[in-house]
């Protein structure tokens, strides 16, 4: 072997996030590019491009990527390049549940475009057709979802891997997929029995969110590497906690953001009547202080009461005084740093676990 | 080689076809048995091992294997065993289907059970749970469909196939979900439109039922064992008549079958305003012969009008006064028999080739 070779292998020149982030681009046009074309699925199809192409801040491949050169996978190459492909799964599985999630909260928008259930409603409003419009809109976006679904297993099938490693990455693959309606499950059935526990929203955020947002993107990365379990553990343990800290982040984020730094109007969740870790916090400590007024308005926002602004202004404030929101900070941090301790202790490539502290950071410390 | 081991290479005991049935079953159940487990996810689960093994004629799975043999796959061994595992997809596919269409048709039973969405909708009402009894209902079944389409790709992943193999079928499996979820959207269109026309009806038939039901499964089964370009080309003509004639028999059976012998009211299509072939027929029918009022009567029940027991009757007797009963049947034979021609100049096992006429006979003359 030439020194030159070996000078190759020792000092791989590191993509900086940017280089995979544009690498991570071109392998979702590519997808879309080459879907098998039907006319009659256009629709549904232009609807999952346009979503997954007007944002979303590519974390869940951002981890796996990591995750991947975390456990010894090389920056270029073709197994580099087939797994860049392999990811676009995830954010097709995201699609899914986005389009689907968006039914069940009957949330209008969607990263600045109307819900996809919206947009074929308010068509149907257009034209005049027969039937409900509400009833079309829901049954197009079930169909758009399941396309999602589909295609994300497509992309993962069809990314040119290895057997062995497509074997290794439906593992995690699937346990991602089954956590992720899982999750959703026990969010419905928590809010049709009004549960207001701290342990029922933590256990939804942990499915809902942290499973499929960054251990198990993680751990997709790492089977496609084949890491072994010392190594897997480590990572996982790193996603849950980070995890479920970017779901806590995202709950304040939502209450007590600001809406001129996050485009989404404030109280949001509250609107939705979603269960957070947050709200079982404030309704406990209220409940403690015996401040039953207040625990009421809270679990009021639960039931599916109309939430008008001034009601989002009187949560807002009775959270940050009964200290919820400063508890909630507290544990993002406890998590945090519990998460980078067992990111110290696994065996991985330095300048993944650089990447992989900088992510969580970001993740964990966002505004937006 | 050995003077047996030549025989029973030329003379392969063949299954009798209850021997694939049940190979299947046993696969099916070794499916459900070795799903990783989730307490979360164990209602939803469950309700798709009950739905899947409720009933169903098996009749994609059936169609599958006599494409994998009629392409020379082997009765016996690790391709043939793994081939059965595969074709478990095509059931959990169908799953998926059965309980979305069922939720966009508010259809309120399934296979005699109440549909996934009804169920979970009673149990919201009988536990008097917060918000719609509906909603929760729709909103668990569409998780219930995402987890069976999830799973029939898993059981095509985990089956065991060689890389090849899997590669060879994955192709027809994306068409076939594209095509399922395409003319199930077509469906919705043209009931919000209200399109009547024969050729939209047909459309709405070849991709919803035909593609998915027949050609598609003798195409994924031709692709396992690797066939030929031009036997796969005579598959799908026979699969494509095939499946045709087998949706228009079983809108004829909906229509005008004798319920004693279906298990099914008569009239159930009518009374979801489904856009059949046959109603098509009957419209343009009346309309060429003047008969305004009988063209109008069958319109209606298109648009979403209350179907009573009588307009049944009238819609029946009108159908078969009209001859649009004639005009299915007399379209059926037409099918079959050019799909008989296209299997008979297939290049395949003989054997084969016997057990798809008598599988396409038993999907196009049944009384069920």
């Amino acid at each position: 072997m030439s020194l030159l070779a070996g000078m190759d292998t020792r000092t791989p020149s590191p993509p900086a996030p940017e280089e995979f982030a544009s690498r991570f681009a071109t392998a979702l046009d590519d997808f879309f590019r080459t879907r098998p074309r039907l006319d009659a699925a256009d629709e549904l199809a232009g609807e999952i491009h346009a979503l997954v192409l007007a944002g979303g801040k590519r974390i869940r491949p951002a981890f796996a990527w990591w995750g991947w050169r975390a456990a010894g996978g090389q920056v270029r190459g073709d197994a580099a390049d087939a797994t860049v492909r392999a990811l676009v799964a995830l954010e097709l599985l995201q699609c899914c549940a986005l389009v689907h999630d968006d039914v069940m909260d009957r949330s209008a928008t969607r990263r600045g475009r109307p819900a996809v259930h919206e947009a074929f409603a308010a068509r149907h409003r257009r034209s005049r057709w027969a039937g409900s419009a509400r009833h079309h809109g829901d049954c197009a976006a079930i169909l758009v979802g399941d396309l999602a679904l589909a295609w994300a297993d497509d992309a993962l099938v069809t990314a040119g891997l290895p057997a062995a490693a497509l074997a290794r990455a439906w593992r995690p693959w699937q346990e991602m997929r089954i956590e992720m309606m899982a999750g959703q499950h026990l969010d419905l059935l928590a809010t049709a029995r009004r549960e207001g526990s701290l342990e029922a929203a933590l256990r939804v955020a942990a499915l809902k969110t942290a499973a499929y947002t960054v251990e198990r993107p993680l751990h997709l990365g790492a089977a496609l590497a084949g890491a072994p379990a010392d190594v897997v553990e480590c990572l996982r343990v790193f996603g849950r906690d980070v995890g479920v800290a970017f779901q806590l982040r995202d709950d304040l984020i939502g209450m007590v953001g600001d809406s001129a730094v996050t485009g989404k109007p404030v109280g949001g969740d509250l609107r939705e009547g979603k269960r957070t870790p947050l709200m079982a916090i404030g309704i406990a400590r209220a409940t403690a202080a015996g401040e039953h007024g207040t625990a009421r308005m809270l679990a009021r926002c639960l039931g599916g009461a109309p939430v008008t602004d001034e009601t989002v202004a009187a949560v807002r404030a009775a959270l940050v005084d009964l200290g919820a929101v400063d508890a909630v900070e507290e544990h993002i941090d406890v998590l945090a740093a519990s998460g980078l301790a067992a990111l110290d202790r696994a065996d991985i490539d330095e300048e993944a676990r650089t990447h992989l502290k900088h992510l969580a950071a970001k993740a964990v410390h966002r505004h937006v």
